[in-house]
């Protein structure tokens, strides 16, 4: 497969078209941006260990049902992915509070919810990214209805196998954000990455901190963080 | 019924204690505000109209079926309603977008939408009665499943009686806000008020605004519009 032109560059990756119109190659960077880019550093080796890591949970996903957009890895940072379209939304799940759930509602870190709380953005820096409900979302056309009711079955079901994988290595699954995709035919799949930038994991003993948290509010170690969970899950 | 020791003092309504366990007075003031208390004013006569137009609103909807905190008007200011707990959510729904909605994620007033949008902020001045959905009102232990589940449906029952009565006088129902409470026995109706001050109506014909915009914009006849609202609805 041939990497073609770069058709996007985000915070942290980059995509390519490739001489296969199914296919886009992903390329992973060490840049790290917080704060809506507000704070930018480096993590050194982050785009290979994302990469990894990344790949590694979506062919998990992959085993127990979930399409994803995990085609094959080519390289330490890239990887082949089926072309999608990126639905507009991000979806963040939360079983643990913290951040910006925190902050916004006035609750202290650390409460253990019930059951997993389920939300979305609008993927829009120029607004800040924005916090919708559903029926916002379907207001403003960035999916249908049908697409909302798949996105939050996978996220929820995501969420059971993540939360059941981080805990067998001693890890607290906090929250996480996911991206999903249209294919050309309109199947919904997961998509974007799985990685210390995207969740937040606790080490289930001492609470530590095991991931973007650390950049973000300058703890320190950010590269052992990262390097710590691959270790665990055997990939380090 | 005698009115006892004032128990709560909002932005346009005081409320009372009475004789009667089960029963509060609420009082209208004349006093408006806007932009979480940024801006403050008085609109002249405003307290009679919200009043008298709640009370003519509410039986209205009670008539379709919808249960409210409506018993008795006592004076031009002043209403026996059941005493409530209020849920601390406000549930805006909305036909077209304006307002935040409109700021919010980027896109013009005016749009009209195929499906009424129903969104919860969290009422809580100090944190600026921010967004939430209603997973978070659910971790935050503002409601229950249940007490959510019927809060939607009677905010859309309402939207469409609403929107069916103020077409009836060529207005449009742009968005509104509703409170709901919880009787002694956990019932759950609809409370607070339903007027100028917390609908947008529109003309329909013109698009000018009949509603507490006029006071938030500066856009003048503030009073003139309330009472143009009155006149319509035949209370005028």
């Amino acid at each position: 497969m041939t990497k073609l032109e770069q058709i996007y560059e985000g915070k942290a990756k980059k995509v390519f078209r490739t001489d296969d119109p199914e296919r886009f190659i992903v390329s992973y960077k060490d840049d790290a941006t917080a704060f809506d880019g507000k704070k930018k550093g480096t993590i050194m080796g982050k785009g290979v260990i994302n990469n990894r890591m990344t790949n590694y949970l979506m062919q998990m996903l992959e085993s127990k049902g979930i399409p994803t957009h995990f085609v094959e890895e080519l390289s330490d940072r890239d990887t082949v992915v089926k072309k999608v379209e990126i639905v507009p939304l991000e979806v963040i799940i939360r079983n643990i509070s913290a951040g910006h759930f925190a902050q916004r509602y006035g609750v202290e870190e650390g409460i253990v919810f019930e059951e997993p709380v389920i939300e979305f953005s609008y993927k829009n820096d120029a607004l800040g990214d924005p916090l919708l409900n559903s029926y916002h979302a379907r207001a403003l056309k960035l999916a249908t209805k049908e697409e909302i009711e798949t996105i939050k079955d996978l996220a929820f079901r995501v969420n059971e196998a993540l939360k059941e994988f981080f805990l067998s290595v001693n890890i607290r699954l906090v929250d996480f954000k996911l991206e999903f995709g249209r294919t050309s035919d309109g199947t919904i799949i997961l998509a974007d990455e799985i990685s210390p930038d995207t969740c937040r994991l606790w080490d289930k003993d001492t609470d530590e901190k095991l991931d973007k948290d650390r950049f973000r509010r300058d703890l320190g170690n950010v590269e052992g963080a990262y390097q710590e969970v691959m270790r665990r899950i055997g990939l380090g």
